[in-house]
């Protein structure tokens, strides 16, 4: 085990007070297991509210701040956050313009979300949601009716958050975020499998010299194994696999996301090959992101993830934001 | 072996088209292996240049933007670059104030980038240098005369960067980044090995469970090899290191860096005992950042750095920045 913890039990409470320590503009309750961006309530402005299990650093708390999230409540590593905790959320957030939740496609967090959702409206809050499930590389996997949600949701986030910011009303939110999903498709592969604190091990096996075609963020299985291919095999692999499902007809905002352990100097070529693929396709790149975004602990993999952009979703990807792990012109 | 690569050959040489697509505000020559921000010369502007081997990104490439870097050079991975393309660099960034290269310590650096200097001032470019040696696990190491440099090459790049972009003549960029590596020391720690794509596995032997403290962003010996410490004791150990070097009068920015593999949820509960030992120890902490921002490839690790700032550096370190993996303000 070459984990940094002290012991299992502790990892989400530590990284929480982590959190805390480090950044100054976020209020994190520790205890209670939300993020909130520190000047919550903003007046006049819905809010919107995320969460999922952790792993997935910096998903969500990463995202909480001017422009993006409001708040976050983050569940055990690959545990759905509980009931609780979102309605804490969004009452520490809800300024009287309603909340949305954006909420990933797995069946634990659908549940205790549309659980947190009649309780908050119990106490007198508006709540909106949008659900994310861009991954297209199985329906149904392992705990998902239907597809996965994965690197879509920064997109959803940063963009619904932005139109959240200049003041737009609940409806038109959740309206955007629901085209940002639609208008989003996702495809990721592990080179090694991730290991989780609880297990201290691998969660599942991947021999060395395989990878695994469509694996979901929690080590889901994909559609395919296969023996060790170049970074230009996955680039036409992956990103043909999101476009025969896309078929996008308006340019797009590209995310090339690391699973956690790969060196940023391969993402950064495998970078090249998608833009690569993209190009003979003929999709042009209206924006490009690379790092690690939506991880998943410390599996070695990449994923692609597209979002075709009109002029609008574009206008509101370049708005500013100022998160802990996404910002720009603030 | 595990990577997302073409054939080892062409590893950085990906990296760069991947910056190139990625960052229309850098000009990348993927040939000449030289990443320059695209607005240079800047006018009036004293230039920074930096660089080294690869496998620390995003040191230094996704440091080059206003006021951080003007160029970097990535060497092959591990490797220094050579004195042809530092000279490159500070002709296409050079507005006539003159260049500051900025030099981790080690052996084939340093001895390339005075070849450069050399090179540079018969071109009649005037350069000064400045050294950055701030790990204090060892003296003298594999390839280094004297201390490695690892971690304060952030804060000096930030700080001196933003006194550069503010107008500041050469001889004064040059006193701020000697005070700011002056003012910072390191250590790191390694969880696991990295593994370089030319050797297709581990630099060195590790075994799980086992720790290296001390450890070179290459994977250099450190002071000593234990089993395996909680984060709490890995904290308590890199800080001390820290301290008993540094003995701060001032209060400190903070990095609690990752060394490439370990994921975020791990690094947040490692700032939180960071934190924790610093405030025990009565030194107060200005600002920190938490994330892989100077790695050693795959390894698994962290990294404590602290740098004492006086006014004028914290105000210098909070000046605006535009870069790849450092942005704020811009």
């Amino acid at each position: 085990m070459r984990m940094l913890i002290n012991v299992p039990d502790t990892v989400v409470a530590d990284a929480l007070r982590g959190m805390a320590a480090t950044h100054p503009e976020l209020t994190v309750d520790v205890e209670g297991r939300v993020i909130v961006r520190r000047d919550a309530p903003v007046a006049g402005k819905v809010a919107l509210v995320s969460g999922g299990g952790s792993g997935h650093e910096p998903l969500h708390g990463g995202f909480v701040g001017t422009g993006m999230l409001d708040a976050a409540c983050p569940g055990e590593v690959f545990t759905s956050p509980v009931p609780d905790q979102m309605v804490k959320a969004a009452a520490a957030v809800d300024s009287g313009q309603g909340v949305l939740f954006v909420v990933k496609n797995y069946t634990g967090d659908v549940l205790n979300f549309d659980m947190a959702m009649e309780l908050a409206e119990d106490e007198g809050v508006r709540v909106a949601k949008v659900l994310v499930d861009d991954d297209v590389a199985v329906t149904d996997s392992t705990h998902t009716a239907g597809r996965r949600g994965t690197g879509a949701t920064l997109f959803v986030e940063k963009i619904a958050g932005a139109a959240a910011e200049e003041g737009a009303p609940l409806e038109r939110v959740e309206a955007i975020a629901r085209q940002v999903n639609a208008s989003s498709r996702s495809f990721g592969v592990a080179l090694s499998a991730c290991s989780t604190p609880a297990k201290g091990g691998p969660t599942f096996a991947l021999p060395d010299g395989e990878l695994e075609l469509g694996v979901g963020i929690h080590g889901e299985p994909g559609r395919e194994r296969r023996p060790m291919m170049t970074s230009r095999e996955i680039a036409d692999f992956s990103v043909d696999a999101v476009l025969e499902d896309l078929r996008p007809t308006n340019p797009v905002l590209l995310l090339v996301g690391g699973a956690g352990a790969t060196p940023l100097l391969e993402l950064y070529g495998f970078a090249a090959e998608v833009h690569r693929v993209l190009a003979e396709r003929g999709v042009p790149v209206l924006r490009s992101l690379v790092g690690n975004y939506v991880t998943s602990l410390d599996m070695a993999g990449c994923a692609v993830t597209l979002c075709q952009a009109d002029e609008e979703l574009l206008r509101l990807w370049d708005a500013p934001v100022r998160t802990p792990a996404l910002r720009w012109g603030l």
